[in-house]
């Protein structure tokens, strides 16, 4: 579980690197709880839905949901819900995803892909529940001391982030653009559908469960989810040309065999590493609004671009 | 759209008939309406998701959003948001039911299935994209005069009736079914599973949007959603033996093709034909605490086990 903090330097950065890590197995338990196997007749359906969401992961939704938070000032308990929510979304997509007519990919996470441990119709069906499973988390769990009108508004954002104007339109859009040009302007907007929108669901989700429902401070959030969202992708494109795959626990070089157009790929490298540290930046100002709240927001701004896996 | 009627003799039963042919007229607008093509960005991808969920169908769920909420005093107007989220959701199940991987199946509703008139991955995403935007109807449409703690409660029942405990969990038994010799109860399991559960969830939607929140009289519908879903699936099971294709608008004897194992080919046609009656008279008993207001309740028990497609 500590990997995925590796790329932080050790000083200034190993207490949000600790930090980092507790969001990690705290969700961990959490998404534990909300898999268990209760019903005896869907047991396979279910322990590939474990598979597929458990014991691996870098977790950095929920973990923006958590710093998010706390940094406004939630309880840590009530950020669980919202914070397994955004990853059984997540979990979802990249089960699906993955399947032979999407990205035909057998590893992830360091581990054959689920329709490879299982099979394609069990990998549909566990995608499909993953989904139905993050809408009743954050209609069911408990959330200490949310009104319902505010639960019923995370329903919304999530709903929006996942569906045609998000997660599902972007890899739409990422399917058309296999072996196309695209503009970087294109690029930008595919990256801020298929993975932005779910990540600015996840700072969004943070501070609605602490109570701030709008004003300056979620517009600064909703400004600082859409830029380090977008400044994650190109990261993740990064790594796919340069990561090791050791660290990244899948191959490298997927986006190229698949012909996908990249950032790297179409303004080159160099181009995208100076656009990852420019959104960050723009990430970090966008937190002004918010003061001495902003501290771990902003060192995860920096880990966002640092990170080596 | 009146095909799905035609089942029911004229005299006493035209009236259901027209009223029948009127929701289904009714939702066809609103499902129009939640898959407008707004957003250039993911143009064929909407457009698959509205040949999935458009011109035809039985619209067997919201009918029943729609008559269940009318007779227990609902505007029609606040019906229209349920009704379309459970269509959404059974849409989205269609989908990925007839996938390559899963049923592999060529025409639905007399058109070539989704993933045959586009591609394989397309299907996948409009069946994602359809489940989140069932939520999203339900979370964010005008629904002039309920509390936000009911909506959410109609999320938590959708979501309930969504994911492993009902349709994918379903889906799942369904699949593991293929092939083997199942016992009648285990058989009406799988059933109310796969389809029972969201015929019940249309049932408890549309008293859920007349403000029967709790009481005999939610309970009493609840009993009689359970029933007449599995009536329901025994009579497609029936059909699927005897019907007639072309009212169908898809090819019969597909279990028998599939070795899928069904209530008629378990316990033989005469005794699925009599679970089938058997199970609509206690669905019709169910609905004694609401009086005179279960007339079109009792009206649609009686077209589920007679209709013809």
């Amino acid at each position: 579980m500590m990997r995925s903090a590796a790329g932080v330097a050790p000083g200034p950065g190993a207490l949000f690197a600790e930090r980092v890590a507790s969001c990690q197995a705290r969700i961990e338990g959490v998404l534990d709880r909300a898999l268990l196997l209760r019903d005896p007749g869907t047991q396979r359906l279910r322990e590939a839905m474990r598979y597929s969401a458990l014991g691996a992961g870098k977790r950095v939704r929920p973990t923006l949901v958590y710093l998010t938070g706390e940094s406004l000032g939630a309880p840590l308990a009530r950020l669980d819900t919202p914070a397994a929510a955004v990853e059984l979304i997540h979990v979802y997509s990249l089960v699906h995803d993955d399947l032979p007519a999407m990205d035909d990919d057998d590893l992830r996470r360091g581990r054959p892909t689920c329709h490879r441990a299982y099979d394609e119709a069990t990998a549909i069906l566990v995608g499909d529940a993953l989904q139905a499973l993050g809408f009743a988390v954050l209609a069911n769990e408990p959330m200490e001391g949310i009104p319902a009108a505010v639960r019923l508004e995370m329903i919304r954002v999530l709903a929006r982030a996942t569906g045609t104007g998000g997660m599902a339109g972007g890899q739409a859009v990422d399917l058309a653009a296999v072996g196309q040009r695209l503009s970087v302007a294109a690029i930008e907007d595919m990256h801020r559908r298929k993975t932005g929108a779910l990540i600015q669901c996840s700072v969004v989700l943070g501070a609605l469960a602490a109570g701030v429902t709008g004003g300056a401070e979620l517009s600064a959030l909703q400004h600082f989810g859409a830029e380090i969202g977008l400044a994650f992708q190109i990261q993740d494109d990064i790594l796919d040309v340069e990561g090791d795959p050791a660290l990244l626990g899948k191959s490298t070089g997927a986006d190229a065999a698949h012909l996908k157009p990249t950032y790297p790929s179409t303004a080159g490298l160099p181009a995208a590493r100076a656009r990852a540290l420019e959104l960050r930046d723009a990430a970090i100002a966008a937190l002004a609004p918010l003061g001495k709240q902003a501290g771990a927001l902003t060192e995860l701004a920096h880990f966002v671009v640092s990170r080596s896996s």
